[in-house]
């Protein structure tokens, strides 16, 4: 495990890989420095095959409170601003790219960037406490970016009710809306987390990296053109040795051995 | 006020301009000649900064009971139709266009193009006795333009059940499957209303303005594609002077004072 | 009714055609030869405009457990998958096109293959006890094509979710998140799918075939475009026999009679 930096990465044997936004005292604001350190953090697991899934959690009272408004302040000018939202929205759509599956494990508040990266992570397990909002219009900055990955996990209506108010909803909304998977009492938060991340960790590699990338791309998608990479995307991987060691383990009624990705 | 016409305008100092069907004794059927009305008033509104929210609601006993079947029936020509539908339609995405945020205020029925009307608003509120349905199945007539706003607010076998069947859904079957925003006694719509209009007067009128276009833009976008109009959007939006007076309140804890558009 | 075969379809006076899986001791799994029963019989009832609603029920204790993996475990090459994939997402897509809707009548499981046929059916009731899973990951084999019907049934992270882990989620939450419309008990299915039939079986099959075509296209434009094409098919609608009838019966309280397709 490393410490004392802006972010905390801490890997099991068993291939969870725990980053940990450690900037407790602002909340775990997005400075460019902490951004920079997630991009370089989730381009090494990219190519880490020991690595099964990511947790992505928050040091301290809060999950994450989106951008470092004192840094943006400090810095108005035009091609700082675009450099710091291409590098957010890289670092977002790094994580629906990489072959691992992201949890978000989300307490206390998780605002502006900070509910958009609940919104770009595969799934996301919250304490029954937590709460989520895009609060930029409250500050006269409409939440642009977070809009794309809120608008991707609930309802229009829903996304810009919060989106033009600023206003929190609760955990429970935010599961009925579809932001978030389960919500849990805070005392077992990472009991959750962990269960969810050793159901996809029992799983083939292969499998859930080739499935993953497919899930994304046939989103975008029409239904034909979806279909057509889904079946060759399902041919592929029923040729591999994981799916006939998966198909054999199952008709024999042992458990089966997956070779890594 | 403007009074005696299909359509009435009340606007208020703060910005709230409240528009009224007003042909009572037709459920504010969306004849022609109202329908122009409404097209008129939100280009009247789009160019009129003094506005800041727009809310839409009925006179009488209903919220909008759709096209009128009286003048449909007496006007059977394809190039008559045609002529409704493209006009009905242009209504419906100049409020998605429009600068300010337009919500529905919703109590009675609201069925086939008043269903359509709901769904194409920013935000609705209704009451709890408000019923929803796309009725025109029961007269031969599929709700062919109507689903295009409800299949992009509700899931695609809840709109085909409602499609198909002419079933009404109650407020809270509404609420729950994205169609609306809010449901509460009719005695508290008004002030519900006003809670949700006054949470969006108090922003940036450029914020709010930026953001609402740029939504509806980046929805129809790949992700990737959205995450650069967004982050081009933020950084310009960053950029305004009412986002450096937005932040420095914050920071100072104190109201921020807004511009006009 | 025709018998003893891999499917059976029993047709109504009344325009109701159910087909049944009958391969209850494979849980109704789908082998080739089923998938081609299935799109022969799909193929015959959308040239028949005797059928108006079609019901899709599996014989025994099961809906559907998806494909049959003993017999793609007896042909293991890529040639004969591609095959199997392409057969399948081709009936899947012919259920959509189909002039006639279709109904999923679920009880038991609905796993893989068979989660996806519930998704690509335009409306679906499930008894109370009925399960839901796209559980080829269990085995290796991420359901790459059940993902492309059932992420255009609930949103993207509860998607996710089914596929990653495999495991079952209850009637109640299908239809919390959209995969459903309607649950009851076991003892009241038959008689909630008939009620939902016949309410599609009164209306005039001229609107319900044009409205449906029109539906599945509309979701995959832009709302530009999409309103192009809905008006148009309005105005087409709008000039049938059916719907003069039906405006004409509304205004003279009487109840319509419909034309054939």
């Amino acid at each position: 495990m490393t410490e004392n930096t802006l972010l905390t990465r801490e890997d099991r044997a068993d291939g969870l890989s725990t980053l940990t936004l450690n900037r407790p005292d602002q909340f775990n604001s997005l400075s460019q420095a902490l951004l920079a350190e997630l991009q370089a953090a989730f381009d090494a697991i990219a190519a880490d095959p020991a690595v099964r899934v990511v947790v992505i959690a928050g040091a301290g009272r809060a999950f994450c409170a989106g951008h470092d408004l004192k840094e943006m302040q400090a810095n108005r000018d035009k091609a700082f601003m675009r450099a710091l939202f291409r590098q957010c929205s890289k670092l977002m759509t790094t994580i629906t790219q990489l072959p691992q599956p992201v949890i978000a494990r989300v307490h206390g508040i998780a605002t502006a960037a900070g509910c958009q990266l609940v919104s770009m992570c595969d799934l996301a397990v919250a304490a029954d406490g937590a709460r989520f909002a895009t609060s930029g219009i409250n500050v006269g900055l409409f939440c642009a970016t977070p809009a794309v990955g809120l608008s991707r996990n609930v309802g229009r209506k829903q996304a810009l009710e919060m989106l033009l108010t600023g206003e929190f909803i609760d955990a429970a909304t935010a599961q009925r809306q579809g932001l978030i998977n389960r919500v849990v009492p805070l005392a077992d938060l990472d009991a959750e987390v962990e269960r969810l991340a050793q159901s996809i960790i029992n799983k083939s590699p292969v499998a859930v990296a080739m499935g993953k990338s497919m899930f994304y791309k046939q989103l975008e998608m029409g239904v034909e053109a979806a279909y057509q990479l889904a079946s060759e995307t399902m041919a592929c991987n029923m040729m591999s040795e994981d799916a006939a060691e998966g198909i054999d383990a199952f008709t024999s009624k042992r458990k089966p051995e997956w070779r890594g990705r």
